[in-house]
């Protein structure tokens, strides 16, 4: 069974084709695209103090980047073969090992990498 | 059931709250993670020719930074409430409107905004 | 008489054609690689409260990639042939025009464009 | 003799003092601000090849995007009391120590870090 983010990727691959758009969804210019959103995403919160809220116009334009980011991610991920939910879990995996719970509580400083 | 998607938000709110780090995961704070991710996945393909393919080494990078960002983003959307695979299908929904396949054919210039 | 930003454009000029690198420094990949350098500096700050200061080390790290994002932005200036400095001071005389002092006087709200 | 990118600087400051923001323009989030700019740019050549050209239309957002992104990391750098030339001329000499002219010719692939 295939899962939402799943069909979310062969929407994407059908909306790409159907354009002929596949010659531009190279990994770097889809890595480009993606970064482009992200700056979009950002620039809503850059003012923000660290306690506020976003207002309704403002979460509304939020969601529509996060749909954006979302979109650009999983076209490149799929261009690239790569399974998010998997790579991000072995991160995690990784992140668990790294920042022990009792070490690191309540701390923001960086682990050193794993040897 | 949940997705796999679902339970990747599951375990990452679990792994902030066992070391307190909630405080700093305010959507600013997680959209500044992203970015920075972003940044790390960019800077991977910045030299490389339109055509030219990554090879096993920088790949492996590549997932890695894929499942960074994925988990960023999850993480952000999992705070701000938002469910990121229906975010990205109401603006792939608006895409559809606003690029008829036969006019932006083999083109990679911009729509106008819909209405 | 050169100014010392003008110094620093020549001088990455040279740099890069001592390498032959001057085929990779298309304004594509520079902004790409100007993208990636943004990303690590916006990192150095993604866990910062809004009244923190950086400590030394940080700070040292900061200026490191002030210093990279400075070059790169200048040596994309140099290739595209745009005065960085005059560019700035049109949009900063545009943004006196949009942001009327009395009525954006300790507001974060955007203005809408000029007409 | 002050040159004009520091009387960019001091144009910066006086705008933000006339308007009350130096309140918004902590580093945080003056990073933040430069990192959506150069999202903005970013995007401006996501989808052009390689050795393709900017019309004359892009060429002009280009260089507005520029000037924005010029003036957010003049205005982050005063801030923080960096001086961005000398910065990026500090970058450089390290550049050149990594990077010999001889051994990375043509080449982009990236040196160790020094010792």
């Amino acid at each position: 069974m295939t899962s939402p983010l799943e069909e979310l990727a062969v929407r994407l691959r059908g909306f790409a084709q159907a354009r002929d758009w596949e010659r531009f969804h190279t990994p770097k210019n889809l890595a480009m695209a993606l970064a482009g959103e992200v700056g979009e995403l950002v620039a809503e919160f850059q003012w923000l103090a660290d306690a506020e809220r976003l207002d309704d116009e403002a979460m509304a334009r939020v969601r529509a980047e996060l749909g954006d980011v979302t979109g650009y991610l999983v076209r490149l991920a799929d261009v690239l073969g790569v399974d998010l939910v998997r790579a991000a879990n072995d991160k995690l995996d990784e992140s668990e090992r790294r920042y022990d719970p009792e070490l690191y509580r309540g701390s923001a400083r960086k682990a050193p990498p794993l040897r």
